[in-house]
């Protein structure tokens, strides 16, 4: 037996900052949360993250901090590696820095690892003893949960789903290489195929065009809200990414038969064109003997810092 | 402290059975070694491996039996699946039988996953903290081993690299589906590839062609020796097989970040120009930040053997 523990998570988003406080005796909900919008540069986001948390723990001390961040990190020196996102990340010792201002011990991890745990430990992978978490949203991440830890590989790589390459010839991608998941199946690449096919067929996409009428500001959103309005072009530009994305989970299901597949980010909430492409795919793809269970996320947003406050768990000792 | 033990290993392969013998405190060569070529249906190659392993015990009692068999296997009922080239196998329970013949507790592999522990415990492989074994003959096999253990996923389907889709409008595959890694680097299909090549290409391949007139004969082994003695026409068909290999071993890097990957089976022999493609197309698909460690295996031909000893050795307990 033990006392009950407060659990501070703390979640550095590309464009949001969270700050959460959970009791380890009732993880069901959170004490406290609050939130604001990220800053352009990684000093200033620190300081509003440490008034958030101060906020969150309104006076009390945390037992251990769990923190996602929103790119890669070094996970045993605890230091951000950068962000593609806000510049001044570069090799921050944020484990230190958050030690010293609260006093407690801290534990790092990128989102998507973050969220892989948040959603074994609190959502829809509770249970599964090997869970791949994918997230699609501007990129595409992913994470794996094997018998309830991160499983992170030998360099800190493993899970990278996003730029496992599925069309060598195909478009460039983030990374710099050509035709990883990332540059066919993210809400980027969903935005530049349904500008590209808009272009090339002037008659087609008419709902998509009424939603966004100035093509260089069209999003995956806007393509998502358009395929479920019915509109043919979206629908197509939208089941080619699930069908990439499914190729990249075909994949991963022939290498690592995990028990169940969760797909989390924006760009999963698609509606029905989108899944039941992605699932044909994977169908199509997978050896017979291979279950599918291939479901969407249940934290939604709060994914990474659910999984950071469980990281912090394992740290303190509570179970 | 405990007494040395008797391990006996068996192996079923697809052409030849053989039965060692080992003693748990010195692993390092076989007691006794036996092997015989395999016959057409399976009551008969449970005979042959009867005896042989009969002789390989000479009247001691082993204190644990392991078995690699080459086909799926169902690993906690301890029955083979079927087997792809003799008959007879089905649904059957060699786990009992050998255990009622020998009186020792028995465990039961496949050889995909037997040669990565074997690796793994006494080859190419030795101390990885994570291993992804591939074996390149006939087809295309993978295992992997985590922390020591074979990890079977969720349906004892992980580590099937040659069934991972890389190509979905690809040569059908074995397994029906289509442009399997299997479909494009085994030794097959390097087989078809190279009679596909010398029918629409007269006037190339004439060291191909020499070495094997009739080109209903050509085997994988032939046009390694001709892309050795630098038969141009040879070489390219290697080199696109090494390149299929390496987008499957791509994307289990991205995924599964191994500390290493140890290649077996015969087309792994096929010398310099293979391994020259095969580590670039590795070293471009791969993210910065992830360590390409690719290395052949050590075993050869016995690496499903000592993998059934591995297996046997922890069954019994001895380390």
């Amino acid at each position: 037996m033990h006392s009950p523990e407060m659990i501070l998570a703390l979640d550095f988003g590309g464009t949001k900052l969270s700050a959460s406080l959970v009791n380890s005796e009732n993880l069901k909900q959170w004490l406290r949360k609050a939130r604001v919008s990220a800053t352009s540069d990684a000093r200033s986001n620190i300081e509003a993250m440490c008034r958030l948390a101060r906020q969150a723990l309104g006076g009390r001390i945390p037992n251990a901090i769990g923190v996602s961040f929103g790119g890669p990190v070094d996970f045993s020196a605890r230091r951000v590696l950068l962000s593609h996102h806000v510049p001044g990340w570069e090799n921050f010792p944020l484990g230190d820095v958050l030690q010293a201002e609260f006093h407690a011990p801290v534990i790092i991890e990128n989102d998507a690892n973050a969220a892989a745990l948040g959603e074994w430990r609190f959502g829809a992978g509770k249970g599964c003893s090997s869970l791949l978490y994918v997230t699609v949203s501007t990129g595409v991440g992913g994470g794996w949960v094997l018998d309830g830890k991160i499983f992170r590989g030998a360099n800190g790589l493993a899970g990278e789903i996003g730029h496992m390459v599925i069309q060598p010839e195909g478009p460039v991608c983030s990374c710099g290489k050509r035709g990883c998941v990332e540059a066919l199946a993210s809400g980027l690449s969903i935005a530049r195929d349904a500008r590209e096919m808009l272009a090339v067929e002037p008659h087609e996409g008419m709902p998509l065009r009424q939603l966004t009428p100035d093509p260089s500001a069209l999003t995956a959103e806007a393509v998502s809200r358009a395929a479920q309005a019915g509109d043919q072009l979206a629908q197509k530009v939208l089941q080619k990414a699930a069908s990439a994305l499914g190729c990249g989970i075909g994949a991963a299901l022939a290498l690592i038969n995990p028990q169940r597949v969760v797909i989390g980010g924006g760009v999963s909430k698609s509606g029905e064109v989108y899944w039941r492409a992605l699932q044909d795919t994977v169908h199509t793809l997978v050896l017979p003997g291979v279950r599918v269970d291939l479901v969407p996320a249940a934290l939604s947003d709060d994914a990474p810092l659910w999984g950071a406050a469980a990281l912090a768990l394992n740290l303190s000792g509570s179970v």
